[in-house]
């Protein structure tokens, strides 16, 4: 549910390969046949699967087997097969090793994110947040998928949220609190959802019709608090916790009852551990 | 000395606003004046700053003051201030502080590990390996030179670097030893470098003619060891040791006397952690 | 608050000119000097006019004056005059007309139905769907904006929009409603919306907790009555209100209560009419 | 005879899924297998088919039957049937409907007015301007194709066409005749090609040795009589009508004589309705 | 009068700096300030000028001065000259050279067959062929016509220009000759040009009507009695000569008095022959 | 060993054909089936043959049979037959015929220029600048390979290479030489060559540790004793000849021992000649 452009697929090519191969030139073993193979050597959730055999199909290498992305494997487990000429399968490896490490990485830090989180509370979400690396969105959000979380907001266009440096505009809280209505009115579909530091902003704005409610570096023992007080004013509000949430702490966070569990943390990390083996198949 | 174009600038723009930003279309404030600064929350170096430069020019946001690239700040310090209406300087908020944290954690490691391999050998030089995130290329590099360090090879297309995957296709190492002469005939101002894993194999290509070795995995202090061999045999062939090096060994890897310490580690991590305030300064 | 690329800046160009201005290259006028002049020759919402500025500056053709998108003028009124070389006064003249002659129509027609609409309920919404002509997505949105509308949805990666070809692949509308409740989980910041034909599955769907409800195609005097039963219900149901809603029944959607009434219909129709002179101001 | 590139086709996709589908997603639906069918709801021509049927391809839906561009359909005909995972139909189906409406919608007003055209003269040529929507060009001109049309011209670099904004570069019409044969020595292979406003005009350049002449917003029945006139004056002179010309009014000017009836008019107006059903064939 | 994108200045940049400049960057002089010099070596037709200059914008280097495309300069002739960073000097270096080189050395051979051509007829024109090489049609255009020729078509979208292989989809030469009255009815604004090898065709397809004949690889002295015979039969048919060619019998060519002398030759060739100095003016 | 992308493949096609292809369009030939062959006319080294045939994809045309670039055909000799629609045929050939010819024609001349060295001494290299076409990297370097030569250095980011324009902002050549051991320091696994012009500045450099050096427009007779003298000074330098250096003089360059002979003259010259025909197959 997420498409990925050809033209994307071939500039991760050609960032690794602008011009040529050059080793594999010199070599002169580029039309010989080999089978590349890439096996996990550790716990993962793997992701950036189809994104390396759309590379494959770009580059002439068959697929022989795969496993989706999304699907956990282990130490040992061999997850892609493939052949093709020596000259293709070369200038596929790097690139293709990146994008399942780097994903696979990404989709196994939420994965265990997740995993806590709902054995505290089954009904727990996280929501990953919109900070990834600049260049990496769709891969990014494909992974944090695969790992079994949704996206916060994808991108400035689909929600409002509104931060502190929105309220600077407008005077203070006060003034966005007599805004809501008026808000709520242009964007009828959408929830209105604000940032707040205090207990005290909160109940003004719940006062005045918002919708939800973002709680930025809370402790979760306070969060706890807020959570129930805010239940009993109102329990349609949707609340959302951020700041510093990680596998460290998600399960204080996943205690505090809050609808979204908002973390940047699963997008940096050493990316996943995996092995890869090219044989020669060429027939003499 | 790296060139961004400004297709690449206004994808990333895109990748946060696909369309519009409907928070502050609905609020109604995106024709205010307004003042954005970026300020370090603990030691950095920079990397970055230009990018987000050219980011506000895209969008009519204009520079107060900025610091460049490479430029080491301290918690507290302000490093970018500009101007501009408050549509575009939310439009170009996440994607600037993405850039910025992303790159200055890049540029910040890369520093702490030169500074520790230069604190052991001052002639050490740490090379970065091309494996940065997938569609990060040129963010990452210009961030590992911000921190001091050097590209190990770019992409596939500049170097003659030999590993296990290609001398599969050639039968074994005694094939390539063979070789040595006739690849650099055909590309006389490359050196020929290869992945060894073994003193045998280092010595047998030594004799081949090969001009530079890479050591995978192999501890520091075995590799000392096999360095003082080589130096021994020839001392004009290039030594490389890879694979594992990160800010915690690169010291023993400083005092093994290779020539260039080549490592992945800084390319990810946590990010900087950098705040970013913006105010009114619309004259009423 | 919507960024347009260059890139795209310069696909309408390109679109015009593959290579040459045959025409100004045989007469041998390019080198001539000249301003350029856009009036309205009827009432107009103007829209598409910082695109145009833009492309005059890729052109070199230099601004003297101009009214911003959102403005209403009258025929007669100038309100852009522009100066530069006759050869790039001729490659910006019909892409530039093209532009303000199609936006300004959809911001023309946008305004009406939203006037129309707020002379009977000042508080009713207008919100345009997703269904521009391919190839015009931003152009369209920036244009009912500048009209008074708001967007719908802007495409699918934004809100919960569930419609009978998403509900035949759970089985039928029993079999949604049980799932509300963990749909919502997964994306508590976003409202669940479903279009329904009947008021009765409209009541099943309340009571399994959604959001807000689309009525497709059903006429104005059955929607009010369908209105005041659901608020009678929940009054906080969102409710919209789409399907075959144009300028010449916008005011009987206006009257039933419906929060945001959605239409394509300021899409498709008669381009503003708006008038281009040329004038040689060479100094002889 | 028209090529339209893949990155055009996933520019496409991707206005209407910058990210992911969310509802499909939350829903869960993603993995079914389903089928789509397009099928018209009045008298349509047909335009866009194969365009929608690359953009099933680029998302992995197969196609079952279709029927080709340029064909005519009537109210119940089902003109596409394609087959493919829940997730993958979802994102193509808005995309592709809307490239199917709008285009056809171009197409069979186009056929509405050459048959009326050709009803009146067999020999009559409706010709459709350059001024379609920004960033639909190839659609457009595709779609007037398919509905019998053909274009009159597709942009600067092709045809020699003299405006009175070019006019003005020169002096007056007398300085552009005496200009006449050096323009058509500098492109021989081109006719040479003017819009006028009065017989006199027309007199002036047929002398000075003009291939054509455009008349623009002359009412029908004048632009008779001058026609008959300039077919005695000299009866190789290509003659057009242009400005203002549409479904109401085009039988009158196929009867004036002119070659070709140069017209803007099937560009706008209301899309095709076409209805789009989806259903689960999963099998259990 | 012709436009090229940025996003066509940006490749060519990235088509030699991919990544980074590796030598300026080990020698660390990035940062120095300096001025470029380029100084024509030969009689050269300058092209390529403006695309320079638009390569040093993009690069932030100045422009100090320059002579337009088309300017005819001598051994020794300064063209341009700027200043900038000697990081950005560099990137700037070849890819600004080989742009001179080639589009000059296009325009120059251009310039020498017009000349050739128009000393013998005042009145003849040559016209250049779409036959360069792919990927820079732009500039070669641009230089073709900075050396005084006009193109004969761009490409296949403009003109009628039908040769054997389309014959042979109709049958002969005779059911062409049936066709051309059609033809013309449906792109009236156009030429039909037809490419005959004997005068037996060239009469026939007068007789039908045809605009112009396009003779290929026929000996000057043959095409000249052909010319003759021709204009008797109907002197306001367009004769275009094709074929072989170039700067070494062109003047021939121009006495057969045809309308257009249609060449391929000056695409290829040496390039100019331009010196470049580049200067450190750094104040200590 | 060289990946391009379809990006640039469509970027090709559409040069050619940027709306449609009017000629196949009036004369209503699209839609018959045809077969097209391309032959040699002269002895030929071939290249761009695989892009052709990803043209040919890209249009639905089906590939018969066809010869891999780096073939030797002779006159008479056809190398690629294809199958498909008259319409995309007619898109196809010239963008085809151009790129082989072009690409041919580059190839056959590194052929002829490697043959005539190697005849002279087997084990010398001729390696081509990257003084291309801008526009036609991908292309040209394909070339240059498929005759048998190598790439001297593909852009900046590869090689340290440092000429007189580098040395400017040093102050002289002494500085230089004092910088080695530093610039091989940060680049351990890169040769540094500098571009000098007399014996004492290369001794100058062989002594200060450089790797390689290259001559720019010294005579073949007088570099032949340079060469000699500095395989006294030490044989492991790289020594390269440079500037002017074409098939004329090529045998004299090849008996001066340098490792590698550089030059820029198979890039331009007359593009090989090739014969396409096309036939109708369709069965009536």
């Amino acid at each position: 549910m997420l498409y990925i452009s050809d033209e994307t697929i071939e500039r991760w090519i050609k960032e690794d390969v602008p011009y040529i191969d050059l080793t594999t030139l010199t070599l002169g073993i580029g039309g010989m046949k080999g089978r590349i193979s890439f096996k996990a050597r550790e716990f993962t959730v793997l992701s950036g699967v189809e994104e390396v055999l759309r590379i494959f199909r770009k580059l002439g290498v068959t697929e022989l087997q795969s496993l989706p992305s999304g699907t956990i494997v282990n130490p040992g487990d061999t997850f892609i097969i493939a052949e093709g000429l020596a000259e293709n399968l070369h200038m596929a490896w790097k690139v293709s090793l990146n994008i399942l490490e780097y994903c696979s990485g990404i989709a196994t830090r939420t994965k265990r994110m997740v995993d806590k989180a709902k054995a505290i509370d089954p009904h727990s979400t996280v929501v990953a947040t919109r900070k990834s690396f600049p260049g990496t969105k769709e891969l990014s959000i494909k992974s944090i998928i695969a790992g079994g979380a949704y996206p916060h907001r994808l991108g400035l266009s689909e929600t409002i949220l509104i931060f502190k440096q929105h309220v600077n505009f407008l005077g203070d809280i006060h003034n966005l609190a007599e805004m809501i209505k008026v808000i709520k009115g242009k964007a009828c579909e959408k929830k209105i959802i604000v940032e707040v530091e205090s207990i005290e902003d909160a109940r003004l704005l719940i006062e005045s019709g918002v919708d939800g409610l973002q709680f930025d570096k809370v402790p979760a023992k306070d969060l706890r608090i807020i959570v129930a007080e805010i239940h009993n004013l109102n329990p349609n509000i949707t609340l959302l916790g951020a700041g510093g949430i990680n596998e460290g702490n998600i399960e204080e966070y996943a205690r505090t009852g809050i609808d979204g569990i908002v973390t940047t943390s699963m997008y940096f990390g050493k990316p996943s551990d995996i092995g890869v083996t090219m044989e020669n198949i060429q027939t003499p």
